[in-house]
């Protein structure tokens, strides 16, 4: 079961990227393995970072390895949120640190790097025929209690990683949104030549 | 001309996520087409974002295509940059914009959307046999005064795009890091089960 969502771009980019998006619709009969969920981080542990500091932190949820963690994840989430992820076999919790640079620097880079390491992960769920969704929708102060998170470090994304269902097990207002296309602003109101504004010129 | 230094993991990871690194010998003959530099851009453009406002601004610098245009952010690099950076033949400036959430609420994930957009322009060089370098040794003041970068937005990565080449053309103290093997921390200090600080269990 897939739903073909692929991206409409002006020239062709690699299948990862064109048929990733982020579902809704998981299917709770399948779990994802543990060689799977390894891919998975080892995909985002190589990621690029500033100085290579690796500024990030993963939380993993897994209801197959410890359900009573998972579902106290998962009360953190907004009730929208809650209303799909319930049928996710995994959580994931990305935090950025504030691992400082070489010579003990301050690092603005530590959610930009992130994000990056996010993203590698969702690429790799891409390829083992899983999907991912990224979320902000959750509780911030919550999960940091819940879970010992230091004060220092930045919850950023809540990540449900799974396998994709039938859209007509959500409700009909989720499923709505399931079906909708995917829509992104023209690429010249965010890529700019030489000067700030200046539209790209393709 | 390619160095393969692929990422050594305890489970294959996708060929995009494994191949990438950054390179810095770069073959100053060959330039990145138009159609190369769209597809860069369009896998940055459909990358994922919090309430989907693609709070991501892109400034791309061609020499190609606009030569003092280049040089002029050339000349914000650090002088240990430039050493190698003279020879790419595309910079792409990646920026954080402060684009607000749905309702204007304030979005607390530009610099991480933004490091998300960046990682998809750089796997998608990878895929095209490209190689792509981001960088923050440049001076971020020098480069939001030459191109009008305005004072809300974030200037990130500095992305050096182009060909690999020989790490001779290299002086000896980069050639070394060239050739270096790459590294990362072991998955169990940056990726944890359920708990804070609990080792992931794979």
């Amino acid at each position: 079961m897939s739903l073909d969502k692929s991206a409409v771009t002006s020239v062709p980019i690699h299948d990862l990227m064109s048929r990733r998006w982020s579902p809704r619709a998981f299917d709770v009969t399948r779990q994802v393995t543990r060689a799977q969920l390894a891919a998975l981080l080892e995909a985002a542990r190589w990621a690029p970072s500033c100085n290579g500091v690796e500024p990030w932190r993963f939380l993993i949820f897994d209801r197959s390895y410890d359900d009573a963690g998972f579902w106290r994840a998962f009360e953190c989430l907004t009730d929208a949120n809650k209303r799909w992820v319930k049928n996710a076999p995994v959580l994931i919790l990305s935090v950025a640190s504030p691992d400082p640079l070489s010579g003990g620097r301050p690092n603005r880079y530590t959610q930009h790097d992130t994000g990056m390491a996010s993203m590698c992960l969702v690429l790799q769920a891409v390829s083992l025929g899983l999907i991912a969704h990224q979320m902000a929708g959750y509780d911030v102060d919550s999960i940091r209690a819940r879970f010992d998170i230091p004060e220092d470090c930045t919850p950023m994304a809540m990540i449900a990683v799974g396998y994709q269902a039938d859209p007509e097990i959500l409700d009909e207002e989720i499923r709505k949104k399931e079906l909708a296309s995917r829509e992104r602003k023209p690429l010249i109101e965010r890529f700019f030549e030489t000067q700030w504004g200046r539209s790209v010129h393709l």
